[in-house]
């Protein structure tokens, strides 16, 4: 891992970018040793920045370390012409209002076996940062990533996912065997996400702690508050 | 209203149980002026005591007032036969996996009748407490006497609502009538609950904000923290 920008905030905390192999990817420290939050997202670091800079900092403030990585197939990253195919295969089915089951998997299910190594790899290479240390949250989507997360990676002792469409009924099994404390957000209102699907893995997941927030204010209005309640379930769990 | 004991805790906060007409209850008030909570509660004031007791001291906690009355039907007040029947012939119902529909209708409609004036009543007595001041917040169940208040009293200005069953119907139409503020709380693994039909009279409620919190625990076990988040929706919209 190289740092390839460093930017001093003025309460002290340290943001800086980094090449990891060749996924970039960005930490945030407050000034001292904390444990880390990985931030997931949808794909494309620069087009999301503002709102993981947000949550960043929202991290920052309960002192906690977070950092994300690029998605493979997204932002500068090669594109793969597989999922390329797929994501438009997706949006066809969507506006024709057709079924999108197979379409997902073909989405889905090889970006989940690309990423999560690579979400590994970065823990490797984030621990031997010296600001950061164990345990490890995940926090936000795609909540297939951070469901395959809670259940391979063991240094994961707590997980926020942000429930949204597009799960892999594959991914069903997989939930029933987490067992990490779950803090699960689902904006209810959200007309892009399939509520019931949501609801259903809630059911699935194996986690004898296990939480459903829904909230409203659409897909990407969630609420302050609800963010704050995030906060407060990692700092029970990781510290 | 009157005062027929009152004794004085270590953190200068103040249980003093009154009765009203012939209804009794309970208020708790802090060291100083402060904003009410209602604490619903099925019936049974001797019974459900050690609950609402750490309820009002939750409440008491955050610098809010707490009052609690009884049911009617419930505790030491008269039984109503039309409600005594509908109590038993909901039990038989249950047991024999009966539908219960029109019993619910029987058994709870009466009861929000007949409850909701004497909360009213209760809200101008306990406002009239030199150490109690609006606005109001209800919490608790049934979660159908919680919504008529939420509709007809407009010195309630959020309500934190446990969802559970036994909701009539024509409670639905009420539900989409309420504007205010709330945060339903959902055990998600409740078997004596129908969380779908929670599921859908939480999707009906007309509140711009609204929040539901689902968590493990089963009937009686809702979590600490789920406590602790509600008691921060109401010092978000009480204060």
């Amino acid at each position: 891992m190289h740092f390839t920008s460093e930017h001093r905030h003025d309460d002290g905390s340290l943001e800086r970018e980094f090449i990891l192999g060749d996924i970039p990817g960005i930490l945030w420290t407050p000034a001292s040793l904390a444990p880390l939050i990985l931030l997931g997202h949808p794909g494309g670091l620069r087009a999301m920045y503002p709102r993981l800079a947000s949550r960043a900092r929202q991290s920052l403030a309960i002192g906690f370390a977070a950092a994300t990585i690029e998605l493979p197939g997204s932002g500068d990253r090669p594109r793969s012409p597989d999922a390329e195919q797929a994501r438009a295969d997706l949006r066809r089915a969507l506006a024709a209002g057709e079924p999108v089951d197979e379409i997902v998997d073909r989405l889905v299910i090889p970006l989940v076996e690309n990423a999560v190594p690579e979400w590994q790899s970065a823990i490797d290479a984030l621990l031997s940062v010296p600001e950061v240390r164990g345990p490890i949250g995940y926090s936000g989507g795609p909540i297939a990533i951070g469901t395959r997360l809670a259940v391979v990676e063991p240094r994961i002792a707590a997980a926020v996912l942000f429930a949204g469409s597009f799960v892999p009924r594959s991914m069903f099994d997989e939930a029933r065997q987490v067992t990490i404390p779950l803090h699960v957000l689902l904006q209810w209102d959200d007309e892009g996400n399939d509520r019931q699907l949501a609801l259903d893995l809630f059911d699935a997941f194996g986690s004898e702690e296990k939480t459903l927030h829904a909230n409203m204010g659409g897909h990407t209005g969630v609420p302050q508050f609800a963010g704050d309640d995030a906060a407060r379930f990692f700092a029970r769990h990781l510290r």
